[in-house]
């Protein structure tokens, strides 16, 4: 009697070792970790960043984004970045960019099949039932109506295909950072699957959502971002000053207000995020 | 006799006046001046450094380079590359990006007529016959078998869409500041009109080059994109060092090399853009 429960404790002890140990080998052989995902989401702050200067560089410029009224009502029923938009994702369709699960279409209705790229075998490191989940309608929005009118100052200059084309850099850093939720909650859902199990269940979305947040982590990438900002958006001189903007009048001056950086991390990226997230556990057991 | 002399003394000053001020309205009607050229050319560095730097996040990916040997002598004897970027300036020509003389594709012969672009009207600020001046071919060669080894890590992650859409960033990049020389030749020739009329019509290369050369201005610009490289391209951390870099182990780790981009404007940007701004010159008065 003594011995069967000996070894029902050795049988459990190994048990529980040889369980732990798959995890950390499905997490291997994914190459996906807490550390790769951190990583990947803070060098994407920079390019965002970039992308954000890059776009200040030019005016608004509204005719790109009005619908013609002749076009209005009919077939083609979008604005000149929209349609330069799903002409752009065409190409790189062909040329194979959505063939990595980071990257999600705006349009990917209108994508044509693949033709031109070389052949690559891509790990697929996402659960397939959840891995189409993304927000692009959502960032679409938010784009446009929200976060443009913040970052380019009123003005028409006619460039309008290099703006929207440094548009499309915006948009696809912003979903590929944003559609990374998919991969955050992948993880986590890997470093802890018995409670996210229970939770997914049960479709308790709010005690998801708690598991999801961390604030102290928020606030940091949000104070990170913003300085990202006054970096890189300073006007670097030879003989200027070392990190905070150029001091005109005793004014720092960037080339994108660090507080729209903020506010967009805090109001649109991390909520959206989490959002994608929660969506993307909740058909992980599908 | 003497009030003769006075006339002709007050007619030569009326007209040197006259001449000084068309000089001036002329230089103000285009909108170009030293003054808005070099500022021009000064942002257009952040430009520059941004896209060197989200090259560098991918790694070389040769195969997005080769000229695969089922195409090589055929009619479609190009690069994914070269396919990728062929394709993305045809919708970009539609788009109305060459409209503006500050663009200039590197395969106009296959772009299609505008189609899509609401209209606008283009200022003309460069002489007729000296506007196509370009150095596309030169680049387009040193930007891949000389900058691009330099930049990139060896490896093959597969991503050959989104590293060519990045390589073409940063080829529209070098395109429009090297090419922007066709500008600076502008102004300085409506600047000094006399002594480059002279030079041009005596086709004096030597004379014209060194009439072009400011070493001292040319030494701060590289020091200048240097130094940017340095800021843009550190890891920003909330608790971080100042302008340079990190200090792990007490060395400066940056995205992209400083001394690379220093070499880019020493070796090829500048040198570049002073030969188009000599090419433009010779084609100033036909």
């Amino acid at each position: 009697m003594a011995m069967t429960s000996v070894y029902k404790y050795m049988l459990f002890c190994n048990t529980t070792l040889l369980l732990l140990l798959l995890q950390q080998q499905q997490q291997l052989c994914s190459g996906l970790s807490l550390d790769t995902v951190r990583d990947f989401l803070t060098r994407e702050e920079d390019t965002i960043v970039f992308s954000l200067i890059e776009r200040a560089k030019y005016p608004l410029n509204p005719p790109a984004y009005y619908v013609p009224a002749h076009f209005a009502g009919l077939r083609h029923d979008a604005s000149f970045a929209e349609l330069f938009v799903r002409e752009s994702e065409a190409v790189q369709a062909k040329a194979g960019r959505y063939q990595s699960q980071q990257e999600i279409p705006f349009f990917p209705s209108r994508v044509r099949p693949l033709t031109l790229a070389p052949p690559y075998n891509f790990t697929r490191e996402l659960y397939p039932a959840a891995a189409p989940v993304n927000v692009n309608d959502e960032i679409w929005r938010i784009y446009f109506t929200l976060l443009l009118p913040l970052l380019a100052k009123n003005g028409d200059d006619g460039s309008y295909a290099a703006t929207v084309a440094s548009d499309l850099v915006c948009l696809q850093a912003l979903s590929r950072r944003i559609n990374y939720g998919r991969y955050v909650a992948e993880v986590k859902f890997t470093g802890d699957q018995q409670n996210y199990t229970t939770l997914i269940r049960n479709k308790d979305k709010d005690a998801l959502m708690k598991l999801l947040t961390s604030e102290a982590q928020e606030d940091a990438v949000k104070r990170r971002v913003q300085k990202k900002a006054t970096v890189f958006g300073r006007n670097v001189t030879l003989d200027g000053p070392g990190e905070t903007g150029d001091s005109n009048n005793g004014r720092a001056s960037f080339k994108v207000e660090p507080a729209v950086v903020y506010k967009l991390y805090d109001q649109w990226v991390i909520p959206l995020t989490k959002k994608v997230e929660l969506k993307y556990l909740l058909r992980r057991l599908d």
